[in-house]
């Protein structure tokens, strides 16, 4: 009978660690170096058994951070205030977002539609990534009316958060008028934005929000990668 | 410079007869044999030019029923009653449900969770296909307390609709309490029951509804083709 080589040994020892919850969703784990003392083996070996754990989606390595335990689908609630930085910290994790993409330009025949404008008015788009714990969740693009919000692009450079730019314009609140929620697979730029393989499943969202006369404010469009997120809703709640 | 293929200009024809409106989502194309005839080309070519468009998305051939347009993502309305028969029949398209598997068992954990039951508690669970105009849309799988419905196994057989089977079994109404949506790939066994490929994008939705007095009533699941399905929420609708 073959021998079970070592790499795969210490990869069970270490999923088991996993799964009894020594290490927890979103730990790092040691370093090479310390597995390799640890187990007494060099770091080659070591990074068989990672690999084979990462493999198996129970660990991800952070290119210069470090491997970390991997998380379950992180809930992420469409209510009727759908808000990124509170639906993250209501998890007890750390949101963030990395603007990619700013511009002013002519709305295009889906965009002027959802938000009510006429063909060619003038929009801010803005697109960039959501994290949490600096893990890629989202990619999104959102568009607002410019003629209504002239400051808008500026608000967002210093603010990062659309809610905090929206009140900066003075907007004090909008709800969300309708999401529509499809399944795609992930194409390379969107693999690459969201650190996750080309054709891996994608939670596509398209969603309107309303100032409080019902007048849409922001027409978004949203990539979540679906092995990290599950949106849940609750209509009673 | 090279001729273009006679099987390319079929295809971009009849692309462009589609695109026109001539055939309208849903609609069967004429037969090989008529395409030939119209087209004074044999039959090879013509399944050259259908094979084009359906790599294309455009088209999609039903074994033995024939070559359709494809139809735009059906909306799929999440609100308080989710109704599968009403919300297909809505969008003017014939709703039906085919039963696959229909048992009593031991509820597992997470069917027990969610239907607020002991661990190990007798469920029913169905499991079937529901199909728009005899395209699937769907895989379900739900569950129901085997105590509070002992009859509901067979009602589901006589009336092929949960609302109708739970009405036969004294629950007039029942409305969603909540909803989680992720993204997955199809797998084989799923892609085979949705007749799609492989690997091709999947909505999963796990919900509960219960009854007037909040009781759940249904733990269900269901993987949605993600190319036919978009599922839209209002929450102030």
């Amino acid at each position: 009978m073959a021998r079970t080589p070592i790499w795969r040994n210490i990869a069970d020892t270490l999923g088991a660690e996993i799964a009894g919850g020594h290490y927890r969703p979103g730990d790092r784990l040691p370093t090479e170096a310390e597995l390799s003392a640890r187990f007494g083996v060099n770091r080659h070996t070591v990074r068989q058994a990672l690999a084979h754990l990462a493999e198996a989606g129970t660990v991800r390595s952070r290119r210069g951070a470090g491997v970390f335990v991997t998380s379950r689908p992180t809930d992420y609630p469409l209510g009727r205030r759908v808000r990124f930085h509170q639906n993250i910290a209501a998890l007890g994790r750390q949101a963030s977002r990395r603007l990619t993409r700013l511009e002013t330009r002519a709305a295009d025949a889906r965009e002027a539609e959802a938000l009510a404008l006429p063909a060619g008015a003038a929009v801010h788009v803005v697109e960039g990534v959501s994290l949490a714990d600096g893990q890629p969740l989202a990619v999104f693009r959102s568009v607002f009316d410019a003629a209504r919000f002239p400051s808008l692009a500026g608000e967002l450079q210093r603010h990062q958060s659309i809610t905090a730019a929206l009140k900066a314009c003075g907007l004090a609140d909008y709800t969300r008028a309708w999401t529509r929620i499809t399944a795609k697979l992930a194409r390379p730029t969107m693999a690459l934005a969201l650190e996750i393989r080309e054709g891996a499943p994608i939670l596509r969202s398209e969603s309107v929000n309303v100032d409080g006369a019902g007048r849409p404010v922001e027409y978004g469009r949203t990539w979540f990668a679906g092995d990290r997120v599950s949106l849940t809703m609750a209509p009673e709640g």
